[in-house]
């Protein structure tokens, strides 16, 4: 089967690893904004040769849509508009809006909304690998907007990957990753700015900070190009989740301030009950 | 060499592991306020014999102190009256009060404030494991109150520990702590809050929770009859980066709500400069 990726970066990337392994993608095509990015891919193996985006998406049966979500919403419309039998699945962490988008086109049935829950802080096509994904969850967002055979086939796609898939709407999906995933982006990108600005002496840090600081400020090392596109479409979810973890935190800082430690102690045992959902 | 360890949990069943295994402890002693810990201890092989506090200490050459803070406070001025040649060591994540506690003793000398910056988000005995602490820094707070042979048998631990030490004062030491520690624990307790408080469907965050939100709420499953103690002896420098924290949180709020996308992406960048320090 011939396979597009727009967009080879970790995602797009570590999906050809894949594709190419077991023997689903004969032949895979790249397309990338960044001539340095594609020629990466090109050398790495990840992607057989480099197109631009009209042919790739003439000469594939899946096209597989990875840029970061304000260039896969710029470029959903040409694809759409080119499509005939192929299927187009995207990836990206936010559902409401390319859902919308790809209903005003009347390939509709051709294109299906995934997002699969795996990534690192790493991005672009050096930071591809291999077992990406494995065992991990991926979400088809109103499914029945999509022909049947190209949900066969982008099922088929996540079985290769080693995902569960979870089906859900649009509007629920970006409810639930506001909370699991996009608020942990913020909490660490605004801890990491809150060390950077008040420790001057960097070199404490560095020989201090242990595991637990190492995996709490991890995601601050993720790409804006990314994650402003994400925050600005989930706005109103985000800001509902932050609203509330400020208020939280506040809790955390009432108690200290008042020297309150039994309410403290009640909060580190109700956070305590994440327990039943991280094991 | 017999070696009294009070507390027999994460950390002083972890340093008893190797200590024997190096054979730096031909004997190892434990202590416990909790009959089942000790109990465990003994079973697990972490210990050798469990007595009490007076006699325990009265036979040892290095006493390891390894209770949460509180308890150890409580303790030292028990074990500070006992001491003659020994060589008493703390393990706690603070050292202001337990410098300025232990200053009031003769024996003064003898003991060596310590903190192995290594950790899990686990407790008691069952935690503890071999290999724990290497590579990892810890922390001799104000060497020069403590007599060189002391400080030379401690040095002597932690390098079989495979640690590298760090020398600071004490004050200096609960101002850095403050920033690569404890607020890490507070973001997380407080994000661990926030998604089991808004978050009603738990079955949706059980299925769609990467490693981005595990790694965040990792340190949310902690103790807090460690940490409770920790927060209360710190509370100052505590409140200092909370509150800061708290601003930069803000800065995100205010961004989204403003829709200033350019500011997002420069705090983003700025957030990014964690590279520096998180390799």
């Amino acid at each position: 089967m011939n396979v597009a990726i727009i967009g080879v970066g970790l995602i797009g990337g570590s999906m050809a690893i894949t594709l190419k392994e077991k023997g689903f993608a004969s032949h895979v095509t790249g397309v990338d904004a960044s001539e340095t990015h594609a020629q990466k891919a090109l050398e790495l193996g990840l992607v057989d040769e480099i197109m631009t985006l009209g042919p790739a998406v003439k000469k594939a049966d899946l096209i597989i849509l990875a840029t970061p979500i304000n260039a896969a919403e710029a470029l959903l419309p040409l694809i759409m508009q080119e499509v005939d039998k192929q299927v187009v699945m995207d990836v990206g962490s936010t559902k409401k809006n390319i859902c919308e988008l790809a209903s005003q086109f009347k390939s509709r049935g051709r294109f299906v909304a995934t997002h699969p829950m795996w990534g690192t802080e790493y991005s672009g096509p050096e930071a591809a690998i291999k077992g990406a994904f494995v065992n991990k969850a991926t979400v088809i967002c109103s499914k029945e907007d999509s022909d049947a055979d190209a949900v066969a086939m982008v099922e088929k796609v996540y079985g290769l990957l080693g995902m569960h898939i979870v089906y859900m709407n649009a509007e629920g999906h970006d409810v639930h990753v506001a909370y699991v995933s996009h608020i942990s982006h913020i909490t660490s990108f605004a801890l990491a700015n809150t060390v950077l600005e008040k420790e001057r002496e960097e070199d404490a840090i560095f020989e201090l900070a242990s595991g637990g600081f190492e995996s709490t400020v991890r995601l601050a090392k993720s790409n804006p190009a990314m994650w402003v596109p994400i925050f600005m479409q989930n706005r109103d979810n985000v800001l509902d989740v932050l609203n509330e973890h400020i208020a939280q935190l506040r809790k955390f800082k009432a108690c200290l301030e008042k020297e309150n430690y039994e309410y403290l102690e009640e909060l580190i045992g109700k956070a305590n009950g994440i327990r039943r959902i991280i094991k």
